[in-house]
């Protein structure tokens, strides 16, 4: 008896089981190994010293729970063909393919004109070719062209397992237990109705409570002060180099690769540049802020010092604009004490809005299945039980600077 | 009321509280933060994808079980002064210090002369200047010349809490559930003798248990077959490299710091080049393996590409030697296939051995206290329950060839 | 060396240790172990079969919590004596051991006139004669009426270490992963401020995860469908088996000492039967209940059935009060098919309140003390991000009725 | 979309999923339910306080692993009909289902002709009629009549489900954390082979873990002194009843039905009294050693006494035989001291043997199959990472004495 299996340990989830061969040879193509040498959650291992999983991890614990919700489905009853089967988990597997090393940072600043998704399937399209055609409904899957939208649903949705792993691993990784989520219950509850995927009506207080670690996990890490100021000193440091290279200093990222994306950023072809891409991970990222510690231009090598050794700008957080003239004073001590210009001091000196974005009901919607066939919103549901404020994003103000 | 103390989450162990000034002002030095960005376990993560923490969150692991070692020790009643106590976590925060990345692999290629626990010393030296000699208690307990012995053999021992962390927390991030230490009662049941660290007699199944897990985790985890496999590339590419340079090709890191040790390893005045030495991290040696993988040498490509790429060297283990006969045929297989000399070859194709130390009688001891106040070596333990083979050194042969 | 010290192996927690000959003694009392045979979740195992955890059990649980917010209050350098900390660890050890078997459903119906914390006081006292007055600042502490009060706050108050360790306690040995609350940083939050026990601005997430883990455990554990039937059957027997004594049926609990209780209830010399109170447990409920499935009534032997062999009666909940006329039918219904009166029938047929009193701001309050030395109730802070509706009790009706 | 699941929440697990009505019956009968009432560990919570989860969660749990063992094997394409699949989880539930309270302890001394294994299929045979023979599958597996004999061996075996799941439900609720069983490793590796259960040979360092685990457990748990002293206790307790019973003593269990078979034991129509075996569970025997804490006689009191209060008898274990002289010395002592018959006293000092029979290779056997396709059993296994020793059984004698 021969079977193609492989059993991948993970602390979160136990095992991992990889049992097709086409997943074999996904995963262990560059595009997907690229994953392994890029952080999931960039710098919040400067608070959280744990957070150092990889999007390669992710990937895989995506892959996982899409196996847990299709195991349930299917013994729900609701039909899904092998093919079906095969191509929601090559979608999940390649759903986050494209990000960038430190993108949510980097990536307005780089690649301005195309978004990761995009780029997710331009790889699938490369690695399409080279399987003579086999991740065509993976492809449509991701691409939301698959007839059985709930598919889709599981992939990129309010309730995809892309978001229950995320927040799972990285309420793990960081240890903040209260931001724990109960995935298990949750894809348990996930039913079918008119093609579209929804929730069983017991499943309100897990759905509640994964609205509200999502946001305790948004202001306890994912925006947490140090944090934030680790991640626009990065997106300051590019674009400090940015503003030398137009003024016509020479300067290069260590990275043969980053650099060429640096010295012409929002390139109109893409498409061609992909391999270029495919080679950028942390490493070239990381290893360009360490040479800059030296750079001539004091605003650079203050930045990449303070990044890379962990003297990071202070923040502070309030719920309307800063003063402009708090602003313009702390900006003048800066350019005194370090003899910048204001335009410099202005890199350590800065201002901003950090949303939290819990659950828009505009946008996508997790929708409840009521034992009596009906079906309704989670945040319409006339019930004193349900918070009625989880569509409200919150926005805060913050304000970095060089302490 | 002022206070100063920090907070840190742990997914292994819940909460970390730094309470001293002295702790953060090490803890915020370069030469610790640079631990941040070097992986405890190397490449362990090629097979154990969540096994990518880091040497500093291993570092305040070990810290934080010295703290509840000293807590318990002080409970029943054991002298401590505030001092010692002070010196005792800041050895546990330094052991560390003085690791390379990839050290295990490159330490003997680079750095000959000196091993890491040397330079950790030296790093404390210079650091102990910084701080006007505040270090020196914490010197004395990490070499051994401090009276109470016992400071010591908790920061390097047999049951130290180095070895109690990185057990406990490599079973915690590779997934390796068989791995766990029960880090907590042994720690219950440390006692003081003559000066001298030991455990009471009920702690004799968990110390059993904690040399069983050492055991098991060495051969799943620590020599796994494709573990060792990139080990041994690492190894063989530096090797490919110095051999390159002794013949005059020009080659160069890509990093100018590891290219300084690269061009002129085992220098005799390491400690003149301590700084180079403090700023190479993994990235460095990431990111030259990634330079690399386009080099004209097609062993070191290959062997880079490889290990970049996860398409690694193929493993065989047994219990006595290779037939030299198999593996000249395998090499020259090799030889043939990817049109290279013998001597090239043999990069690709090796033996050596793996050797799993879990308990050395000879070496430092697991000494047990007895109720009626006697004192015997685990090892010796006249109880039929105790296995007398825990002392035998196992050894398995390897052999990595191209598949 | 001598010290008294066990050791206490718990799932939740990790190890328990208890220090002192006077908390041995305490532990060691019948007094004490009466409490390891009642449930702390009565019937919620019916649903949760994990939850059999003990009321013992949850006390050394609250017992460990005391000792970490203790040890955290005198690190941060409050100043709590010796004796003062003695105190409250007996205060916590005792909190619960007035509390009956059963007696959330029962003692509104065997012992009306003292409630759970007086017995708890009576039974201190007695206990303090036998030691010698060693228990009066436990007392003190445990009456509030030790001068500082943040002591008998983490005895009881808002965010006192019995709610921190059952919330904890129960959504471990029930799996619900939601419930999970991070009482460690919780503790490692506490001030005392003025004399009374704060939180730390910087707990202020926690908290809220906090209040709506117990929300949840509310309405998915607490007061889950199968648990309130089980509980309110539980009341309808005793109900009953009253009903039929003062009727003149020759009716007898299987257990003496219950029995006493049952053929008396409302005894005015609570006091002198404490004794026969301190025999009664599980056991006897239970056995009683076994019995009764033979009694030739058929109301209770029809609940007993149930009960003991979990065919528990059907529970809608609903927001409005439900409406006379579907009770009545129902209980017609049931009459019908049961051969029984309209009276008798009201046993199977009955509705009523459930509340979740999650936080209630007229009652006692979770302050904050912020950074600037100012304190607020956390319901009345002018945040966006706190939820204000946390005070508003919320409440369900439920109809029991035989299916 | 109809379906009939159910979904249980389990600590140990996360979910266990009942979905089939044949199931849900099973599970609701009075003979199942029963075990809700029976501590699975007996008296182990006097040392480890959370040890009180039930015989039915411990079957629930088996029936969990069960369903991941089928699947596993399934997915490998071993041929498994859903008639077997059913039949074997059925199986698993009902093996316990014969099992009495405190069984261990009270089985030789009450019921002595038949064992629990014997009692588990006197019931299925009864339930089989009440369902129309749909039983029968799960009877040809549960007795080893069914031809693939696999699937017997998943429910009795030396890696059946049943100890998989004890041991790492024990080792939870005990919070031995050291006794944790990688139970999720060892169900990927079985495999069958010509009919027979076996592991693949991956799976070696997990069994010897699994093997190691359960030594821990059983020395440092199962055979904990004070375990062992209830439990001879206990034993002791019935002793005296039947000594008293066979001398014309009026004694009586509180219970009645306990009580006919403590008049009567060893009938001989057993199977005719089953219903009344199936009606006793803890609370008759608890109840009825809390109501002989009162009894006249000196020896029943001070033992029911000393097991209710958790006052133990004192317990020495040692690897030779008491001396004689000893056992007797403490005899006259005690008899001296509490005004007994040295017949009387020898209920209150008593010695015996407690073994641990780890893993009997003369017995069933753990077989590992090789990737050549060869076969052997671990015990034989020509490998020095493999301790040979697994096979001793290893024995202490024990000495309870009333301290």
């Amino acid at each position: 008896m021969s079977y193609a299996r492989k059993i991948i340990n993970d602390p979160v989830y136990g095992f991992i089981t990889i049992d097709h061969p086409l997943l074999l040879k996904i995963i262990a193509h560059p595009y997907y190994q690229r994953l392994r040498r890029i952080h999931q959650m960039a710098f919040a291992h400067l608070v959280y010293p744990g957070a150092v999983h990889t999007r390669l991890h992710h990937s895989l614990g995506a892959y996982h729970l899409m196996n847990l919700a299709l195991n349930e489905l299917k013994q729900k009853g609701f039909d899904i063909s092998k093919e079906e089967e095969l191509g929601a988990k090559i979608a999940i597997l390649f759903h986050d393919v494209g990000h960038g090393s430190f993108f949510h940072a980097l990536e307005k600043k780089l690649i301005a004109n195309v978004d990761h998704e995009q780029i997710s399937v331009l790889m699938m399209h490369l690695l399409n070719e080279e399987v003579n055609g086999d991740l065509q409904t993976a492809i449509d899957i991701y691409t939301d062209k698959q007839p059985k939208r709930f598919l889709h649903q599981l992939v990129s949705g309010q309730l995809d397992v892309d978001r229950l792993d995320y927040l799972s691993r990285d309420a793990f990784f960081t240890g903040v237990a209260e931001g724990v989520v109960g995935y298990d219950r949750i894809l348990k509850m996930l039913v079918v109705h008119e093609g579209e995927l929804l929730v069983e009506e017991k499943a309100i207080y897990s759905i509640e409570k994964f609205l509200i670690s999502r946001r305790l996990m948004y202001w306890q890490v994912y925006l947490h002060k140090a944090v934030v100021s680790a991640e626009k000193m990065l997106v300051n440091i590019f674009n400090r180099a940015r503003d030398l290279i137009l003024n016509g200093t020479e300067l290069h990222a260590a990275s043969s690769h980053l650099d060429f994306f640096l010295q012409e950023p929002f390139s109109s072809n893409f498409a061609n540049n992909i391999e270029r891409f495919a080679r950028i991970d942390d490493a070239d990222v990381m290893y360009t802020l360490k040479t800059w510690c030296d750079s001539k231009d004091k605003v650079l090598s203050t930045l990449c010092v303070g990044l890379v050794n962990r003297q990071l700008l202070k923040v502070k957080f309030q719920t309307q604009h800063f003063d402009l003239n708090e602003i313009e004073n702390k900006c003048t001590e800066v350019a005194q004490k370090f003899n910048l210009s204001a335009h410099e001091a202005s890199y350590l000196v800065f201002t901003g809005e950090a949303v939290n974005t819990m659950y828009n009901p505009f946008d996508e919607r997790i929708k409840i299945l009521f034992k009596d066939g009906s079906t309704s919103d989670i945040s319409t549901i006339d019930n004193p039980l349900i918070h009625h404020q989880f569509s409200n994003p919150v926005k805060k103000y913050y304000l970095c600077y060089s302490g």
